[in-house]
């Protein structure tokens, strides 16, 4: 794993260089009947280095895309069984159905970006275990790159020398959950772990389900997911991993310090919150040595202070700063009562925890600015 | 402190037997434009035992109810700048404004039930640490009551042979804070406790912010009280109290295991999430000792099973369910994996964590059924 | 028709003399797994009066009404097969699906309430006109009467004494309209009509549909049932009814004045909006005589003032002054800018649109005080 | 008026073929604080012919940007006291209080785009009737462009050799009842009309009112603006102009055909409903002379056929649809039925009703291509 903290700056101005490059990249999404897919239509069909050739969803053949989403009417996209020759192909499709599909969009030579759990986790062993279902293709898992720009920016930089490229965009829950952790891992500051995290609606998908009506939804709120949510896999490898790499920067002993045992395994607690967008994680870490404000301030600011979508802020974040962006807002603070850490991650689960951190990742497999086509303000009130 | 744990059969029969008493309770409400107030009417204009003699209302004067809660205009009420004489007073007023007011009512011989917070606490220097003023009568705090009926009842019926009745009604986040802990501290099981709670924006109350705008808090969630809550002080104090009840029951050391140091305080965090109406409260806890999912299914089952309004729920409860109504649900689990427990309640935090929890002391200090007045089923969808 | 003015008075006094009966009405309800019959449960459940001898759901036996209805479970009823015996049924059914059960029940001697629009219409041919079925029952039409007490009191009263008793519920959003024409009608003041309609989604019912997703709904309005809403044959015929019953009266000439030609007829347009409950109805009137705002004041003063449930406000008035209860709020105002009478009116639909007013018919029809039962205030905020 | 209909390909072509500008146009913004101002700051940041020069703001100086809006951080504005020179200026102000800036701004020769309804009547009389002050410069009110580019694009293109440029940006409402009627009005379709909105809150502005906060607001519905609109007035302004201008067109007798007597008055009617952006009209027309769905959807194709931001849509539209973006959907259908025509029209009130329509008509005054930064897809869910 790189440092992840390599400056963003080299490829933002390398894309900014180019401008808008001659040729296009011919890019093409599957699964865009969902919400994850429409988000990314929204996006693509705005980047200025791309061509959107196709767009893939089920049973669905040659329909106009806006008898779907019906808010998406002026891309003028129409869906197709079939997968259309690209550069690179999105995808935004349920567990253990994407890795039926990428071999063979691997051979044509494309990129890869998966939006969904099945190259996102390294040992084959958890797929069984959170996802149900035996990876069929555990060779690919090695080189799949985990899409989180803040802590893999240089994999996925050399991903573009490689000749198989498999993006694994992290879940939306995740993003908010590592982004909020990293800096205490690498510090080897995370003793005890707690996140207790609340979602907007549209994290469930847009399959119709008794629970997710308005009637029920609305003015509730409801705890799901109880004893092991699939998203604590992802964030334990990927906080195992920042702590691994700073503990063996540092000389210390190896092993996955997180998850290692029920004492350090992370309790993650998910709800729904009826609101349409937008994750809010809240991490109460005990810290496994003293800590203070100032030595958080500083972790904090020096992690992030390079990152374009990334920004520490002092006052807690709402979910509706960031709603339509790619950003995420982080607040960290110090309890001296409770000697414990808090820390505040805000995105919008459909752009930085879905759709916009795919496209980030691919600009930077693409070599193109890392923040193009990703430059909308957030949209409020 | 009660065993908490006494029937309440005997008050519910005791109140039925004797119907809709020939006269009426005297009742006044002082504090009647705010939300709790409001509930406070909507819900005693319907006792049956109740006469409402008068509602108090900050610089109003034989003004409608109405035009302060058009809802409430079926009630008749007027607002007046006097309080009544009344056998009972309700005081849903700023922290440190009852306290002014009590003295003078309590001279009278009337019950006072206060909603605010001016005598949840026993200890006097927990005014200027938490509300930030000196109470002015210390010497009243040990006479009065915390008023939650599944912790304190026998205290509560007690109270009717008083001639100084002060119930010390609780704030809504410790309602359901403490009737998730309790049982937990009763078996000595809390070792390390997160209460993360989510609530609706008429917790705050009235008073016109630009922080509680529609277009501020719609479709967004946000945490606040950073660093410490003020309802942080009563939960730790209940908790303390029941945890410490036990371990004199059982002859183990006294000293109140909860908060007697960083380690042990508790780390709650609330946030404002886009709803009227309803509390979530849950809390992590990290066990003190070795336990199992049915050594906390016995423990629950046995702490509420003959209450009224709590009940242990197989399902993660939503707030919706409780709309409306004095009930409180609880959910418990175990997780082998990170080896926590994990306690959700769900209430309506202007009944249970309000207006109908002050309703359901006075039917105690009064002899009525304890239910009286409450029985009405939640409001859903 | 009666004049639907009759006092109300003597029907609360009887009812109210009597005190809660010594023999409870046995009642049942058919279809109690939708949003309706909920509401029949949480008002009947606590009704004085009543026992609640059974429920009706589709392919459910012996199944706790709380797995269909959380917020229920304090009801403990259990939902079954079986129609129980009974001295009412309440039915809350698809259309077409009550006219079936209808014949068996009334062979019981049981009083039928249909919350369904299978008897609302006097007309057989207007069944498969508006609503694609063919009645097999015509014969029973005549002597159904329409459910709203407002106009029809007596007949409701009268049908105590008959062998056959079908009260036909209105529609919510005629009851709003109807309530809101039914004063000018009888003052032949009608002469175009605009009805501009918004409700909340569990008008939509509780079945399963992906156009009612959270998603979908929340943050977002849209308009529906274009070119004539099934509602508008209730509201044509009751207010072309109330024309009527004032022209002969005065001695005019008869024939439904109402929807007798294209010029005439209800232009109705319903709205769905980002809320569980409420609806609210603008009557834009194009009066067919000059009138003025000191006339309309009387008329609906005079049309409502000893009305239990339905009061004339003097401020436009807000859903949510009516939620949760059984109460109708109307606004009239004349403009003379544009010489146009408007009149809002809102309820909420579950309520005095639904199970509430089934229950003050049913209260009626059974000899009990006419709001018992009903007696609950809004809830609010 | 400009016959409203003339190609806009020449204007958007002239802006894409010059691409970015070598030298960008700089842009002011006073009244940052509220919405509307977010809005133009949130569209003009990221418009790439435009340099945001500053922002103005009530008693601010050298204040954040993000203080006030925390969205939009990441444009690194601040806001001033002061108005900095710019070429056009930008004004989100209360009503009357542009009026007294814009001599001013206009001496520095910048184009005025103002977003309040200071210059929006042509009748100096219309101010004191339906604003409530005397207008302090009626000589400007005759070169004012009522900056509609679907009606008044021409005159927009011609304003750019205008020494003074004065754009009156439309009311939301009127937007949105403008495009509704104005084909039908150009047909002398109008005999009478009856507008019924409906308004997320973000319209009402960002004061704090207490009637505007999130517990007031939500779950629940109300009309407002009873009796007279302000709108009203350039809804009947903007419409009678178009009427007059095909009446002129065709030979045909002049004079003000709508508003000309109580009888033809428009009837606007809006509602607050529980979101926050968005505007739905329904205007209900009874037609003048008969006509027919073909004739409708003729009529209505060829006004909108090349718009870039209006399409006419088969199926109601909801507000959702163009969340967050400058379209404009509407619905056309007659009712055989009631012999009336519906026309129904969705926008977000934030950008098609404010900031996007402000940016749009800017782009025709200084020569860009019409949509140049208001490509954004709308946002959904």
């Amino acid at each position: 794993m790189s440092a992840g903290l390599e400056a963003p700056e080299a490829s933002i101005r390398a894309g900014r260089r180019q401008g808008a490059p001659a040729e296009r990249i011919r890019v093409a999404v599957v699964g865009a009947t969902g919400y994850a897919g429409a988000e990314l239509v929204r996006i693509l069909a705005r980047h200025p280095a791309v061509e959107l050739v196709g767009l893939g969803g089920r049973g669905r053949n040659a329909e106009p895309l806006e008898t779907v989403h019906p808010h998406l009417a002026a891309s003028h996209q129409t869906i197709s069984d079939l997968t259309p020759e690209a550069d690179a192909v999105f995808l935004a499709l349920p567990h253990g159905v994407a890795v039926e599909r990428v071999p063979a969009i691997l051979a044509t030579g494309a990129t890869v970006i998966d939006l969904g759990p099945d190259f996102r986790l390294k040992d084959p062993a958890d797929y069984p275990r959170w996802y149900g279902f035996e990876h069929a293709r555990p060779d690919l898992l090695g080189g799949a790159v985990y899409g989180l720009p803040e802590l893999h920016r240089a994999e996925l930089i050399a991903l573009a020398r490689s000749a198989i490229r498999i993006v694994a965009s992290p879940g939306c829950y995740a993003t908010a959950s590592i982004l909020a952790l990293a800096p205490l891992a690498r510090a080897a500051l995370i003793g005890d772990v707690v996140i207790d995290a609340k979602s907007g609606v549209s994290g469930a998908g847009r399959d119709t389900k008794p629970e997710l009506m308005f009637g029920e939804v609305n003015e509730s709120v409801r705890a799901y997911g109880i004893g092991g949510h699939r998203h604590v896999a992802e964030i334990e490898q990927e906080v195992g991993l920042a702590a691994q790499a700073a503990g063996s920067a540092s000389g210390t002993a190896a092993g996955n310090p997180v998850a290692s045992s029920a004492a350090r395994a992370i309790d993650f607690l998910p709800h729904l919150i009826p609101m349409t967008r937008g994750i809010l994680a809240a991490a109460h870490v005990r810290p496994a040595h003293p800590t203070s404000q100032a030595e958080l301030d500083e972790l904090f600011a020096g992690a992030y202070a390079r990152e374009p979508f990334v920004s520490i802020v002092a006052n807690p974040p709402s979910t509706k700063h960031v709603t339509g962006s790619n950003e995420a807002r982080i607040h960290v603070s110090y309890d001296p009562r409770t000697a414990r850490i808090l820390v505040i991650a805000v995105i919008d689960n459909l752009v930085k925890g879905a759709a916009g951190q795919a496209v980030q990742a691919f600009n930077l497999v693409h070599g193109q600015a890392e923040t193009m086509g990703l430059e909308q303000l957030p949209l409020g009130p």
